[in-house]
């Protein structure tokens, strides 16, 4: 059983096909957020704080924090909306830059052992940002593509997550700490996606015993119903061995998806989460999911 | 590739893992229904009529005709929905009945290759029910319990499974025409229920090469939010190796999770059935699941 450690100052969070699937909450995220990257840059991070409260409550195991904004200070902002969400929050980050700068300016002021979200098969990436992550003793998402592009191939992504891993034990990086992320594609665009995943986390789970990471939502894009694809797809994938994913935990069919798949999988022991999350009737000024589901219904019913 | 054929005297249904999941409509069943059970029993059929009638607008590919009306003359009321619903609709029949008599009865009338649910692993069951299913050429749900009850070691329900394919072979009846129920446990009671089940149905695909069914909604039975725990565990099994299940194509959340994992298993070609059931805008006077989907959205905008 692998298991990968993040860590906050104050919490640790494990990602394991033997406990709940972790969710890291999205969002924190300018790319093509208009508003919220012209205030990024200006120094007003009102709408980071709101999105990483809101998103915490909503059962975010960890923060997805990048600040990829055009001609911005990538390395300042990142770094400052590291501390700002880390003084809000008690969850783990996970610090996302393209940008190596950013990476190492993010992953300066960090308290904790942060998840670098990430490097690729490409060889240019493996040598710098490996060492950051050996220096500071940070975990990474190896995303698998490389010089090539992204293979249609289940089996070829499969070889270039398990370079990452070769390349990250070369400089100390145990295979604990690095989350493979397959590359999700959209289903809309080539049809075997679903079988794709299901295949390259089979192997992930079983041959290279990595744990995984996606971004859930791409899956479902240019389809109607994404929340509903969203859920399909995030069930299923949990099934067939992924242990974490950037989503949105204020998305309700996701969430149920998510935790109606960790009760499958026997990770809920009692059905005890279920049970809080969904029971009725609500307690008086409950918050979140399960007090939304109710006003939905009770204006469905009006 | 196993391909369990049914077929009613115009349309035929293909279960196999290479087809679209098969949705067999629940609820033509009388069982703790009392006003049905006292309508059914006086010969009135209307419910059973608009419960037909809506299932395959919503899209069941099969419907289970059950009459289990304690004290009733079942062989009588069982053939007169069989004939009723086969005059209604052109779906195949699943014809559904714990007493042989009724089940000859159902099958006598019954126009096409009816699946029969169902026979245990129980010798005197095999013995009486399988001369039946060779009798009129049709297939049969065998369900993994025998004398012994239903055993927690889904190594033994799938021993049970094997029992009745071999018993079923023995009378002439391929094994494509053996449609193995699991027997899905209340998650909420026996916590592995969802891995339990997994491993049977992966089990039945690889080593035994039969095709499945089950009840999907005993799984989440005492849990809040039913259907959201119906959606994640038919998503799921669907991904272990379920290709049918018995549930309501009425209930919004399941199908949504059924379509999705059609799409995941690239058995949506083109994502075509998902764009045409949740595709926005509405086509006017649309009906069924999406029109109420945009219903509620308008109400909770509103």
């Amino acid at each position: 059983m692998t298991r990968t450690v993040i860590s906050s100052a104050t919490k640790e969070v494990i990602i394991s096909v033997d406990q709940p699937f972790v969710i890291i909450g999205e969002r924190i995220n300018p790319t093509g957020r208009k508003l919220l990257a012209a205030e990024m840059a200006d120094g007003d991070y009102s709408r980071v704080e709101a999105d990483a409260l809101a998103q915490v409550a909503a059962g975010a195991h960890m923060r997805d924090v990048n600040a990829g904004i055009p001609l911005a200070d990538e390395p300042k902002i990142l770094a400052e909306c590291v501390e700002l969400v880390q003084s809000l929050t008690n969850v783990p980050l996970s610090i996302d830059s393209s940008i190596v700068a950013a990476l190492e300016s993010g992953l300066a002021v960090y308290k904790g052992k942060a998840l670098v979200n990430s490097v690729t098969g490409e060889e240019e990436r493996l040598e710098t940002v490996l060492p950051l992550i050996k220096k500071y003793g940070a975990a990474v998402v190896g995303i698998s593509n490389d010089e090539t592009g992204i293979s249609e191939d289940p089996d070829v992504r499969f070889e270039v997550a398990k370079k990452i891993v070769e390349h990250a034990a070369d400089y100390g990086i145990p295979a604990e700490d690095v989350v493979i992320d397959p590359l999700v594609m959209p289903v809309g665009a080539i049809n075997d996606a679903g079988r794709q995943v299901a295949h390259i986390l089979r192997r992930l789970r079983d041959e290279l015993k990595v744990n995984s990471t996606c971004g859930a939502s791409n899956f479902s894009f240019g389809l109607p119903n994404r929340h509903g694809m969203n859920a399909a797809f995030l069930s299923m994938s949990i099934g067939a061995g992924l242990t974490s994913a950037i989503t949105n935990p204020l998305h309700d069919p996701e969430m149920q998806a998510i935790k109606g798949a960790d009760v499958f999988m026997g990770r809920d022991p009692n059905c005890k989460d279920w049970i809080k999350k969904y029971r009725e009737p609500a307690p008086e000024g409950a918050e979140g999911d399960n007090a939304r589901r109710r006003e939905g219904r009770r204006r469905r019913r009006a």
